[in-house]
């Protein structure tokens, strides 16, 4: 498969911005990591004073064959039900959307059951009805694994035409912390027990099941850690796949991308694994509840913008850190230096 | 001094919040703080579902004579500066305010120099031309504290007047971070040397004088811990007093208050100090990079909602944190419920 050329850092407008940063009416350093953030913008951007003005987040939805071993404690059907209340406004995203000024989009590209093909705001790209069960053999054929990521391409591209300055990732299938736990324990070559978490919301038995099943699956299907193809389709899951096409296509075009939580972050480790390149544009949104999250940052060597306790998934700790991300474009764009000022400097 | 009665936090109201948390369309607790934010708000604002539209953020502007022992990086005649910077809306202040939908009041409480009375925007409530210097006696007369913390009250009853739902406490005057260290050293008797931090930028030479001067300050004027005004008088400054007296009315007036960095927390602790209840109404928006924050956060049980590095004052953390604050809500408000939605529960 071919993917795109993703373009250098644009070191120049980093350092323009950075001495800017320097010259703002503040002491040198005082907003921390809003500086920060504003200069790997300026860079990505390849724009001094970058601005982030048009926000979207992509969700993509999808079934998981392995939800049938009761690897989550909510039924598979939640999943489709979850697609119809994103298209009526109110799920969690909706609502940080609405706040955040960004669009949402919603992409079926593996939900189990049939859509009305007339249903208002859903896009159609059902690669396949739901992964085949990763503890019986691979989650999905190269094939679709591959057409999965295309999918993600093409629904950025959709959106970028639009006009995109800044896209977050968000998820929604029963199930999906089960294959973004594999993903994380095939490529860091942690333990499962290490980087396997409650998801929704299961007990002790339940979460100890789900450690045996992930860890099943992983002998049974051998995944090379070195491939992120081979991981994504052996122990992967269609919305997984389809995030790391929109982080593909959104570096390529220069849009910064806001990884969401755990699951967004799985498939921000298989874009990177398929894309090293892609890395230069992220930003992590948050620290999840979910216990092998922190390895995920560390692997990507990302610190996360906020920890709330959050562990919903859906993009909404990527749009939440969108004010943060705003903030920082604003306060390089909008203050006052100290010259224009006439305030005295150190 | 006599200060109003604090209401009760509404616990059914809060009861009621909570209740509807549990039966949105996410599971339980999944959005971690930003379920407790908005059962919190529910219960200071008494009302199950509580809006946080209006929102102000106070700046106190004031200079102080411990200025002159050279403990800032910067000279004196900055907080006089940037209170014009201020009125021109080119602080960072304004720029996050703008972002936040949040209205700017800024209050001459005690700088340095006269203010043009003609100057557009100004509230003028000078106290004092700066407090005397403390490290040769006590900062401010018993009368003076007084008088500040009651301009406090009054502008917050002049902000709220024109309808208000969250306020942010923010600060101005070049030395303040040495009245704040002396504030929280005293308050919860720790050192002076592990609770004063490099304020604008001091280097180790000027952070080891700082932290002698405030020894000094303490030693001479001998404060006594279980009495807040005396704290405040002895080794306080007006912008200080002023923001505590903004905090008591909020709260007086069931008005949730999100308290900035160092020098706010320093106010809160007079607040707390002056009229313990004021406690239940505040969110300490953010964990600041001077060291004797974390201690104040531990002395009033409180955990910050953000992490950014932040060291600026002014209330930036705190219109930053209005972000969160203003998603609990809406999250509370505006999602749907299992039943609404029609997706299967647990």
């Amino acid at each position: 498969m071919n993917y795109p050329t993703i373009p250098l850092i644009d070191v120049v407008a980093a350092k323009q911005a950075e001495i800017r940063q320097n010259n703002l009416t503040k002491p040198r350093g005082s907003l921390g990591r809003l500086e920060e953030i504003s200069i790997r913008l300026a860079g990505m951007k390849a724009d001094p004073l970058p601005m982030v003005d048009r926000k979207a987040v992509i969700v993509m939805a999808a079934d998981h064959g392995v939800a049938l071993e009761g690897v989550s404690a909510y039924p598979a059907e939640v999943t489709s039900q979850m697609v119809l209340n994103f298209l009526d406004g109110g799920a969690a995203i909706n609502v940080l959307a609405r706040q955040a000024g960004a669009s949402v989009t919603i992409v079926d590209i593996g939900v189990a059951i049939d859509f009305d093909l007339s249903l208002p705001g859903l896009l159609h790209y059902k690669v396949a009805h739901g992964t085949c069960n990763m503890a019986k053999g691979p989650a999905m054929t190269r094939a679709e694994a591959e057409k999965a990521v295309t999918v993600g391409m093409d629904v950025l591209a959709e959106v970028a035409e639009k006009g995109l300055d800044l896209v977050a990732t968000g998820d929604m299938g029963i199930g999906n912390t089960t294959p973004s736990s594999a993903i994380v324990a095939v490529i860091t070559g942690l333990p499962v027990a290490k980087v396997t978490g409650r998801g929704t919301g299961l007990d002790d038995v339940g979460l100890a099941h789900k450690v045996e099943i992930i860890e099943q699956a992983i002998a049974l299907n051998r995944p090379n850690p070195k491939d992120a193809q081979d991981v994504l389709c052996k122990v992967g899951g269609l919305e997984i796949a389809g995030l790391a096409g929109v982080m593909i296509a959104a570096a390529a075009r220069r849009i910064p991308i806001v990884v969401d939580g755990f699951i967004s972050t799985a498939a921000a480790m298989i874009a990177v694994g398929l894309v090293p390149d892609v890395l230069n544009y992220m930003f992590c949104a948050h620290q999840s509840v979910e216990i092998g999250h922190q390895a995920m940052h560390k692997y990507l060597r990302l610190t996360p913008l906020i920890n709330l306790n959050l562990r919903l998934g859906e993009g909404t700790g990527a749009v939440l850190a969108f004010h943060i991300i705003e903030a920082s474009s604003r306060i390089l764009r909008e203050m006052a230096t100290f010259a224009e000022a006439g305030v005295s400097d150190k």
